[in-house]
């Protein structure tokens, strides 16, 4: 069947990471090379008597085909949030659940993307919605973000030259990066996006995973009709679920429901069900609390045994949340060749290569921080320094 | 944002069975529209207490992120149902849970369909993967089916003039008409198929709700290469977990797991463990008897009514098992018209239109019969009757 499949699956590659991961479940490797949230963190107790609960309250109920959009009630929840949160009016019927947010990617491209169009992608930028938007043939323009946001000068260069469709964002603690848009920096792209057709999307799986300073401004403050958000449950209860959300104007909802019954008719129902009944019985906001105290005390530790233990030409970021930090080699260093350094002295990490759309090595990496103790991390992170020297020196 | 959309989601039309299922809400209306499982058949203490269990033995591991291709002990359970049941030998390696085996028909078209290509399709035909396949803008080559299987002197014409790449089966109880392939009618299209690139995707969410006749064989038997299985727990356990699963030969599965982590990483893991767990502890084949004793009742009712109360010329097939049967009036008489009329005498059923890929109206009509008890059956199909006098008699 080889020669019968399609263009768009033909030009994706197989997964890095998948390929990566394979090499950590050696368990005597220190990995920070992995995108899970920290399992010990997962409500377990609660999500149990929840799933007890809403069997006992509408058993029958919530085993049939349900609506595509999701449960009402959950949504409302979303809605909720988003107006304690960030001020924003949001009416349920603009709020679809999706099977992850992962979901949201694929439907916003098939809805959006035909063969060409261009699209701008951070750089380096998140690896899941390369490979989802990949699968939609876009021309990608990678525009590149630093501590503080997006490079403007780089985005207003891209917006003279062509007329992207989409623009895609994870303006907190960004993956793989770790860092954060400015509330200037926000400003300042919605200053140069205003009057485009381009839509925003904003990705925010990690935004309530904040360890420090102050909650910035949405987009959908400053272009509401021009900006999609999407948001998950997998960092802040638990991954397994599938469950996350996509907020849409009504005219972008309307296809975005098309896609979504021919995808998989609607998210699982008995999930969204317990999840709603969870956070009916439980503080959300307090379960976080308990989760940005531990990420935020690792994320520390590795920022601390970095000081001690890498060459001082080597640069990391210092995310405000979130559970990934970002190390950038003196130039022209292999962090291909350093994974191959580090494997050896049994610590693994990303390579930063697949977080680009065009590169086939690069000086950076990721390494993630919500996993590994503390003393793990002091560990792991003398290792890698031992290996970035020995790579440096060679 | 509206000339911002992609052609491929332009091309689709609203859902009409979503508007005509609204209609049904008002619940004097006697419906035979729906295309639901009886609800009373959840077995909601079985998965209540399998879903208790799963949190007790394995709360953190069922909630983390997992692999894409699903749990490795329930795609064994399918592996050794197969077994069981048709004799196929499927190594687990070849199945992938899908978020409903609706997924499994948008993986497909994803990974095998560029723009224009050939894809045969049933007549009438499955209306989610009418709507699945369309959103990658195929060519349709409808292939009439009738008691006893798909036509093979058509399907014979389309593979003479067309290089078509899929071709979509439903071969049990088929929906919409209820129809099932002989044997003969499969080794007819397996000899046709033969040798060509072209896959044969069977997907069979009916197959084990048989009320009569036997157990026919699998495509994959007569062409193991060139057969995908799709299938599914939402008829046999409940169709709220969201989970099917798809057989694909090795060369397609890695391109099918390509485009599964792009589409949502992986299915629902919590859903996947507590459907295994309930399996485990109960037997599936004394649940599907149940259900198939009182479906198979509810069917003899709707025929025997039908007999009774439509005017002879009117024809309906006489299904082995499933959900659906199929009427079809007098040539030239309009089912969009009768369902207007049907609804003024509060009884519902789908016209048969948009199971076709090229029509506006028909003269064919999908009726359910597994969500209405005998009592019911009797009076709605007496209403009906009386509403297709009416229409024939204009």
């Amino acid at each position: 069947m080889e020669n019968a499949f399609s263009d768009r699956i033909t030009d994706v590659p197989k997964s890095f990471i998948r390929e990566i991961l394979k090499v950590t479940i050696d368990k005597s490797i220190i990995s920070f090379a992995g995108g899970l949230p920290n399992r010990e963190f997962f409500p377990v107790r609660g999500l149990q008597k929840a799933a007890h609960d809403v069997f006992e309250e509408a058993g029958h109920e919530i085993l049939q085909y349900t609506n595509s959009e999701g449960y009402p009630e959950l949504r409302q929840f979303i809605a909720d949030r988003y107006r304690q949160k960030d001020g924003l009016d949001i009416p349920v019927e603009d709020i679809l659940i999706t099977t992850g947010s992962q979901q949201g990617l694929d439907l916003l491209g098939k809805i959006f993307l035909n063969k060409g169009d261009d699209l701008i992608i951070e750089e380096p930028g998140y690896l899941g919605a390369i490979q989802a938007f990949s699968l939609y043939r876009p021309r990608f323009s990678p525009v590149p973000v630093h501590e503080g946001g997006m490079d403007t000068t780089a985005l207003a260069g891209v917006l003279r030259e062509r007329q992207p469709k989409l623009l895609y964002t994870v303006t907190n603690f960004q993956n793989p990066s770790g860092i954060s848009y400015t509330n200037e920096n926000r400003h300042a792209v919605a200053d140069l996006m205003q009057g485009r057709t381009c839509l925003i999307i904003q990705d925010d799986p990690y935004g309530d995973l904040r360890f420090t300073g102050y909650r910035k401004i949405s987009f959908k403050q400053l272009l509401p009709d021009n900006t999609v958000l999407l948001g998950s449950f997998s960092k802040t209860v638990a991954p397994a679920l599938r469950l996350g959300w996509l907020v849409a104007p009504r005219p972008i909802m309307e296809k975005i429901v098309v896609a979504k019954q021919a995808a998989d008719l609607h998210t699982d129902y008995l999930a969204q069900r317990i999840l709603h009944r969870f956070l009916l019985d439980n503080d959300l906001d307090t379960h976080i609390a308990s989760i940005i105290r531990q990420y935020g005390q690792q994320k520390e530790a590795m920022i601390n045994a970095i000081k001690t233990y890498f060459p001082a030409n080597v640069q990391c970021t210092n995310p405000e949340g979130g559970m990934f930090l970002w190390v950038t080699l003196p130039e022209g260093a292999s962090s291909m060749q350093l994974f191959e350094m580090a494997i050896a002295k049994k610590v693994a990490f990303v390579p930063g290569t697949p977080f680009y759309v065009d590169r086939k090595d690069s000086n950076t990496l990721r390494l993630n921080f919500s996993c590994s103790d503390e003393s793990t991390i002091v560990e792991g992170i003398k290792r890698l320094g031992d290996s970035i020297n020995q790579l440096v020196d060679n």
